[in-house]
């Protein structure tokens, strides 16, 4: 099974940026728990970060036929892109998005999720964890038992 | 480590009602996988369930001093409760809400979590999968490896 | 045919409770005449009110395979229950909504039915009268003539 | 007695007019039924349908001291004549507002009722049953008993 | 000088409708006391009442070449009507609107006017008093003395 | 009979300010037609003119027992204060506002008029012809005929 | 094949109402270009105005089984009838709706499109050519080439 | 005199629930205190706290006949219940609501109250002495001098 | 301990202003009660009025050094003051709002309180018994018995 | 002539997304259509697709001077782009949106079009045909008659 | 060049209200910069401060023929005062509106600006500097150097 | 020092853009006269312009340890991009943002600003001399005098 990993715009910072909010483990550290905790299961993974919704359209679009199953972390397109939330409908493809911290506890600009409306499911303020809750959740719509 | 799962109203109809949006699986089935999958971990869990606002918010004081976090899926009181909010918020404890559809793409009044604000996270639209993997955050949580 | 009547918080009060809103006729009355109707057109009937809005959660729950048809009165709880209209929705039987006076022609916060959107109809504004013809209603719903 | 039913706009079309909402009942069998009721209950009924919103005023307006009541289905002036809503209070007639669906289980534009808040009461949801159970409830109103 | 006075819906019922609000004075008293204040002043009028929307904008475009000012108390369509509100501003002609009650005083919904965007001015709340002084008021906007 | 006319804030620049919203007239201009119109009519009339909103209620206080009605142009007041309002139902006495220009057919905040909630009613629209109707309206009001 | 072409209130007077929003041609001209073009692409066409809501619902009710579809400009009804979307909805014919200027660019009360949801879909902003435009679509959504 | 105390959901846990809002004396302390203020005045009191909104419903009941007013804080159900606002408004007895937090200083759900609408006053942001000021309010209301 | 007493607008009519909702005392009887109950109690009092919404906020302003706590009664500057607001936060003394009439229980615009969102608490709908017990209030915030 | 065709984000995935609503023509397909009914016309054209929105903007600046007129699908940039609506009213070159789908029968979130206000009209639910009617409408718009 | 300095409520608190929002400098302090700032330019300076409303209107009507423009600080009048927007706006001189604080970043009700929408522009969070820049700015605007 | 100023959307189009509302000056020569002012004041400046949003988010990333500070004017982007307000919150340096017009004297869509929630401060309205004068204010924030 191969799992796609979409982080958007700002979380290049991670561990640097708003330490109080988003932790200090930076983007490469958490890349690193998910590729072992996928490696664990058995599970092939492909991480992409941008800050450009353009980008992340695209490769959206590209994961089709390459990947059963996606993990997106829309960052704050997640509350203006209806074009993203136009591609992650588009593909045919389940898609979990993720948020590191609880956004029904943040701002009333954070609460509503445009892209979460086209997703199978949604998991937010669990920090990193959130993304490898999500590859175990992508192994169970898709039959698989990840902790066989 | 010992958690509280607590099943709001209507959820002890689960596998009857609903089909199509909740699925066909019992809650005693379901309940009989969260004992497993806690079993397998080394966690204690008490389960409960009640269609009465007051009779969950006893259960939640009651939790103080006997376990180490909370599972609650608050049901139709998500959305309307600020009574359980309140509890949530009072007892001290890690809690983490589980929807079993995806509450962001539903009807709009199932949108706004009024509990979620209180919590430290929120996992929704994957179905009994979602109690599962709340066991396992609320363990990370604590700073312990669901996978050890 | 067997159908239950369930009356909703403040319901008890009936007669002494704003009587130039609800009239002067109390439960017990009201009762009566709809138990005589009932005999009239050969259905029976149980009636049950409470306060507590997880009990008359809890009454729809155990009419499943008991009733043919339920009239409910759902109170104060009409404009604020998304657990009552769940439950509604989730016993798979038909309901009908009767509220004594016109919410329509009331405060704002009475004229959205959270319940209503749930029911097969809503019959508001007739007074105790509302509940016979609920009950007429019931029996077409059910094919059979109320005045056979 | 003697009571206006009054159809406002589209119900010529019933019948063939979106089956799956309105029932598959013509405009026609549904005056019979009317007709017929009324009847059995001593009743006369005068029958009117318009698509106009100004005929619909004039022939409230001329109901006055012809008719004791009147019931009416303003159909999609429901949502937007506060100048049907002005005659309906103007007449001093006791009017109920029938609707063949549940307005509160339709688009949002649906749920609020102009007209209604002028009336008496309103039944909605239960078919063409909702006329003749609008009968009796203004034969009771006027202190008869519709079952005698 | 001529000019067009216009009653919109259940004007004609005036003196007999909610005379608490509306006053006891028939429409047709009031328009005896329209035509001899316009007589007084060397004034001729038209009036003209109707309950159709449709009607009301006809009789706007007539008035085109025929008068030089029109007084139009829009009844329940003052709030409702885009289709009046660009009639009047079609027609190029001055036009003041009239309300015997005081529309900042009553219903919310009854606040907003939208033909009154497209007029010259607004008389309310005087009773059958602000139907004289617009005669007045129009004189006044063509240059001519009402007191002369 | 005996009227208070009260200018509220920046109508002291009358002439001046925005000719093209408000006329080339200066506010001495103004209150000089009014003195005659009024004495035309054998009615005494007091001016005051205010930029401070406490000034204006205040002498809307010290009308009580000096006059019989009040002509209010409360300027910008009219749309955001409540204690304006407040004093005018306080004073117990007929009091129509005037506006230069057209409330309905500005900017929205505009539109709407908290002071107008406590008058009897509004004129707006007519530019300075509408204090001479305002003068009219209370006569009549007074059961005295300004043209006699 | 055969097209009904519905114009609503106020386009009687185009040409002369308000020509920097709406042009200088007039309706005689406009449906004379309409004739001109439907003849050269061999359908034929009705075409009728009304100022009354009524009126169009009519029309439209009875175009059902004497043409194959529908070019209508609602006019002030397009924001504000229930009605007649209703009537759009119930004929089963592919129906579009035209406007000659651009609804969006307009005044915020006019871009909301009741009528626009029961249609096919929306022409808007490029004046009369969008009645032809309208036609060809007609054409081409009945598997006929407009330019063959 | 006699008095009912109710405390509403999440009371019972004062003096341990967030005490940078709520303060650091319990619940018991809290009755002792309102026992003691109460004993001074000559006034008996009752006191119950439930987390239960039916339970709370069915002691306001209880109450006719047998206490001469009420002190309520309903905490979290002062935003959403309307069914414990007509259940204060059903039984005729004076009734004060008391806050111990501010509520206009606080989340934005929390500046509605609902059931103080029926509530003869409020006190809110005095921490516990709001009971004890309640209580004198009561008395004065009954027309006794609780400094005599 | 010194404590001012603030009067806002209109109060200086108490007892003759709508005195079915403000009761027939007057102000100057009211006063002479707070003098009374301070004396009783060993406070100093300075008691304020004025319509004027700087000298409100001067007088606030002036406070700082002289008392140690505020009453106020900001009438109908409670709902739009800004810059009353403002000098109540400025000044770091304790303010206790006051209302003679239940402000949640009246119109939609009188039940936000900007002023209170910057106070220690509010007591509303008690009548002239609000400032007695503000007064205690204040006492008990300071440490001092009201009672000793 | 010339003319410059856009399509926004996800419209590259056309005939394989959610052909229930976008069809299953491709866009290869669709462009092949506009080029062959552009040469009928003796129109040349540019046509781009692209996901990015800032890419769209360079495209519409470099169309000045290039082409006459612009065809411009917005996807879902149409209701949350101010930038790509400021590049259309800067290049001073008549835009035409065009909508697959008929946006005012879909989300609410797709009815309101950013876009649309700098444009001269929208065509919307006609499906690639709308394309074609938006070259036509140009060629008009510049004074040419696209079927000579 | 001679400018006018305004400054609006509670500013003459400068230094000791809420000094970690608006810092410790002191209104004179303030002042002091402004005129040495002004003097190195060669621009005269009025400065006033009142927490009057009123005053601050007189103060802007009086300006006109005095100053070249106008620097002002509404202080709490910036998000209510309709009449101090009508004062800037009748004025006829360039005015600046200057906030010590980021108004964007605080309250809700802070963000709205009712005064900007009559100024030439808006410096905001860049503390007692700001009014430095804004003298420069309508030195620029009178086509002055500021740094020659 | 070092500061970075970022050009938005369609900035590039400066001069030619609209110019009665951005003024003819070009963007090449708005950014000699940025460098120009830098260089009076020994501040290197580093200038960059895109209309895309993940460019501009790009280069704040980027502008971490290379300049102390950053002017940016977002152009479109203010009003819709959560990425860039975080990417601003994220960067942890002092950023100012410049609008050429006044946006609060614009469209209601212009007028929240959510890039600017996270900014230092505002200048608007003052055109091109924005930029010089948010030069002049970073140096000041950073302890540097621009005039010396």
């Amino acid at each position: 099974m191969r799992i796609l990993v979409l982080h958007g715009p700002n979380l290049n910072l991670l561990g640097t940026r708003e330490p109080e909010v988003y932790g200090t483990e930076t983007l490469a550290q958490v890349d690193e728990r998910i590729r072992r905790h996928a490696a664990s299961r058995g599970v092939e993974v492909e991480i992409f970060q941008s800050n450009h919704e353009g980008e992340l359209i695209d490769r959206l679009h590209a994961a089709r036929g390459r990947v059963q199953g996606v993990v997106i972390n829309p960052g704050g397109y997640t509350h203006t892109s209806v074009a993203l939330r136009d591609a992650i409908a588009a593909i045919g493809l389940p898609v979990i998005e993720v948020h590191l911290s609880n956004i029904h506890a943040r701002e009333p600009f954070r609460r509503r999720s445009l892209t979460a409306e086209a997703c199978v499911g949604v998991i937010s303020g669990l920090g990193p964890v959130g993304y490898l809750l999500a590859i175990d959740a992508l192994m169970q719509l898709a039959g698989r038992d990840p902790h066989a």
